[in-house]
């Protein structure tokens, strides 16, 4: 996992051999807060990880994720930057009705980078959706970039589900409502900064949220919403058993996958109505993005529907149906802007 | 391969969909210029990379590349950053034994980055190591980041090679000489600026950088193995095949990665000779790393010998030798410091 120097300048990295302060003394601490493998497969401390074989289909996907960009750590933690990163990862695999095996995780950071508070929130992300970490990579930069490329894979049929499957007259179903993450990042930049300074302390989760003893409220809810979302493993995979033709996560904002979805299976969309989350505007639930729920085409929402209802999950919400002009694009009979976020190139 | 913003001060990136200068835009233009997928597979553009499934164990590896750590850019152009980012990945991949399947690279960096230079490199790399990049992501940074993952896998028996296995009388080899790309930075250095700036024009790949024409020199040579490393494939699979114990790429230095094989194997290790790279010194031999020459554990050196003299390969240097005595690390008789490159951590 180490790298070498070769650059002109190089900025807080130095020659030495596993003492305190340096990465090997950093990968060894961080190894031992991950569980470790089963018998027969290598994780960290190699060259490269062992898995054993997977059978059937394989999916390997990688995501970014740049502090001030991405995570605003003046407004969450760097363990929820972590748990953030990991999680954007493992939807990728969800949308494809895959299960993840396992992430490499790759960091460069300022070398006051809290290593350890950053892969808190990873480990918490990796146990919760049962990806194990099996490597990943440390360097120096001068901001800090994490990014986590998972490998999954699908077993006997149907296979992955694509974008590209959408047909005219399917049905797109959301696994739930959307906007809370957009709503708590409006929610947490609002508020006052915390006493102490701009930056949240160590260990401020998910667990320390609420503002208030008691039930979280609907603020409560959407906060954690941004800053512990969930990939939809399980949904992702009942809606490729029940025959969906296409899916995307929402990731980029409604609209802007849904246009990703459309674009890539050559239909429209007539969206009736869509489900916006407690304390959410309409605008968040349509461009938020970063909700992780799944957008699913499919000629039989109630197949669906069942076997979400069978796994004891949310019920899911029909929001419009396909269509085959692929130029129509409507929200209630208006045409719909697309408003996604793009990073820009030259 | 979108991602969305969440942070407070966004830089760079636009609210949009799929204009000139966007994200989509751009990766639709990197798409063009790499291969697609054979029947059965999808690589870029859905949410995942899907691929066949692989008998054998599986490997999956990252490394990441920062500007001005890496890869000084006043010296060498993007399109080399590219090459030596995706070729030190797959060298990971060499240094278990096992063959490349695929790539996901992840690129955060300026607006104003040449990302067409920089996949140039990545590109032309991916070819040489047949090696394909089935999927990426792309975001704003303030500095030049390249992560790649990569995935291969080993089929049948032997399995990987890890760097643990190497036993006391294990004779330690290596794939060739080294030094050279140490030397190359060190002559990249010493060269007055080019014309028309610090910044080297694009295309200077591996092609253009003799500086006489005719034969290439020395310098030449080791001016090239800076910038277009070459990952050992063909070599770790023979290593692999021919009762190879342990194996290690030099990345960081030979002392430091065999300090890394030793300590993982709980053996010491007695050096003779270190066979050094035509224009290197015996410094940037032991401590320059990224030769991505393999150091090779193994009780039959000439096995491993014939092997590669069979793939008309280079003939191995035997350099030493495996000790019982954990704490003894000598070349010539003498006690070796393991001078290699670490990334600071608080």
């Amino acid at each position: 996992m180490g790298s070498p120097n070769s650059g002109a300048t190089p900025r807080g990295g130095m020659e030495t051999q596993g003492g305190k302060g340096g990465e090997f003394e950093a990968i060894a601490r961080l190894r031992r807060r991950l569980p470790g493998p089963p018998e027969g497969e290598v994780w960290i401390g190699d060259d490269a990880a062992v898995l054993g074989p997977r059978a059937g289909r394989i999916v390997l996907s990688t995501d970014l994720s740049v502090a001030g960009v991405h995570a605003d750590l003046e407004l969450i933690g760097v363990d929820d930057m972590g748990w953030r990163a990991f999680t954007a990862a493992v939807s990728d695999v969800a949308a494809m009705g895959a299960r993840p095996d396992g992430a490499v995780v790759a960091v460069a950071g300022p070398p006051a980078t809290d290593l350890d508070l950053l892969y808190e929130g990873i480990a918490a992300s990796s146990q919760a959706h049962r990806c194990p970490v099996v490597g990943g990579d440390l360097a120096n930069s001068e901001e800090l970039v994490v990014a986590v490329a998972v490998m999954g894979h699908v077993e006997g049929d149907p296979g992955p589900v694509l974008r590209s499957g959408a047909r005219p007259g399917d049905h797109l179903v959301v696994t739930g409502p959307l906007g809370a993450a957009a709503a708590g990042l409006r929610l947490l930049r609002a508020r006052p900064p915390a006493g102490g300074g701009a930056t949240p302390g160590p260990g401020a989760g998910a667990g320390s949220v609420a503002s208030t003893p008691g039930a979280p409220t609907a603020d409560d809810l959407a906060v954690i919403a941004h800053r512990r979302p969930r990939a939809r493993l399980a949904e992702g995979d009942a809606a490729r058993l029940a025959g969906a033709t296409a899916m995307v996560d929402v990731s980029d904002g409604l609209l802007a996958d849904l246009c990703h979805l459309a674009d890539a299976s050559g239909v429209g969309f007539r969206l009736d109505e869509v489900p916006v989350s407690p304390g959410a505007t309409i605008e968040e639930a349509l461009g938020g993005g970063e909700d992780y729920e799944l957008v699913v085409a499919t000629p039989d929402p109630g197949r669906f529907e069942a076997a979400l209802a069978e796994a004891g999950l949310r019920r899911p919400v029909v929001i419009g149906v396909c269509s085959a002009d692929r130029s129509e694009r409507t929200l209630g009979g208006e045409p719909t802007t697309a408003l996604g976020w793009e990073h820009s190139w030259r």
